[in-house]
């Protein structure tokens, strides 16, 4: 009787926070996003991509930090075409080329916009008022999806293209990280107590990072700059 | 011989053409814009979606128009949350009040923004320059996502979210039916001989057309004014 009570004192709680949908990747920044938008007061509901990526490591992951955050979560299989290094086993992973202009081969066509529809479709179905995505403008890959310019014109989509928008109840995407270096997102990540043991960056799936791809230099770079110890290389 | 020089030769012709990506439902509008796209001369790659649908009718449809046209297909299974009457079976398809402000029940939380991500991200993937959609502001069910401005906003978001778009080799929506009435697509569609009777347009699935739900009042409309009759009305 007493477990009833509870739980019926924490579902009427929930039911007051206002709700976001997050985007989970499993990676560093996604993960360190969702704790941003739990502390923020948020109830998060995590939208995780099955698409066809080279590994599935990305996805355990991604559901693992849900369930450590008490998050609910769901697994979304999207269907992309095969022209991207992370969606087709025959192009290969570039390795260790940190500086250059042009966009990667791992560039999945649209994804993030894609996985934004997606989010803007759950969070207009579910009542939410926030969708929060890990997208960073600085030490980031090269994509165009990760830009600030992009996400102001997709808050203005929403506002034109929605049952919410044109109501006046706006669903809006944040972005914290946007303008963060890895090396502040480390360090937002220890302070925000981030499973940075669960996390996942690297490209491929072996047992242990790769530590060649762009993502995993990346990341080595944000935790040396953090001068903290990555745990996924102490294992 | 004769034959794989003559498949060489079809293949080389079609290798030449423009790409397009073309949203098909199997409604009207869609198969209009299709038929209307070939006749610009635009190889084209049908994607059409199932989304859990009151009824499976409409993707048949989708899958014989494209047949018919002689055009490359891929259905698309794509999960919605379910708070429309046209995913969730517990709510009601609204009948016949043809006038009103409000956006009806029937809206699905930002579908129209999510089919176009994926057509995106499928024209970048196989280098279509153009995607096609039936969209309709005139004669139309008061859904925000069918509105002009909608689309040139959509326009702005693939010009600085793509590769392509970054490239300078754009992508552009296109959207022909956007100012037509319905009596003008039927007109239309008979121009461009679309195989009307193979089209769906009723939110229900049965045998015939319920002829009492929006979608089958607005067609009825348009046929009606357009002196045509509905061959699915013959059967």
């Amino acid at each position: 009787m007493a477990r009833l009570k509870y739980k019926a004192k924490v579902a009427r709680l929930k039911a007051k926070k206002k709700k976001a949908i997050v985007l989970l990747s499993g990676g560093l920044d996604s993960s360190t996003t969702l704790f941003y938008a739990l502390k923020k007061g948020y109830d998060c509901f995590c939208l995780i991509f099955d698409y066809s990526q080279r590994h599935k490591k990305e996805i355990e992951s991604a559901k693992k930090i849900a369930r450590y955050a008490g998050c609910k979560y769901r697994v979304l299989k999207v269907e992309l075409p095969k022209s991207s290094a992370l969606t087709s086993q025959k192009i290969k992973v570039p390795q260790g080329e940190e500086e250059r202009k042009e966009i990667p081969i791992t560039y999945v066509p649209a994804r993030n916009t894609l996985f934004i529809a997606y989010a803007l479709s759950w969070a207009e179905g579910l009542g939410a008022e926030k969708i929060f995505i890990g997208a960073n403008a600085i030490d980031y890959s090269g994509y165009p999806d990760c830009r600030p310019e992009y996400y102001s014109i997709w808050n203005k989509l929403i506002k034109k293209g929605t049952k919410a928008g044109v109501e006046g109840k706006r669903i809006k995407i944040e972005t914290p990280l946007i303008k963060k270096t890895k090396k502040d997102i480390v360090k937002l990540a220890v302070k925000l107590k981030v499973p940075l043991h669960l996390t996942w960056s690297c490209y491929r799936g072996g047992k242990k990072p790769c530590r060649r791809c762009d993502s995993c230099i990346l990341r080595a770079k944000g935790f040396k700059e953090a001068g903290i110890p990555d745990p996924l290389l102490r294992m």
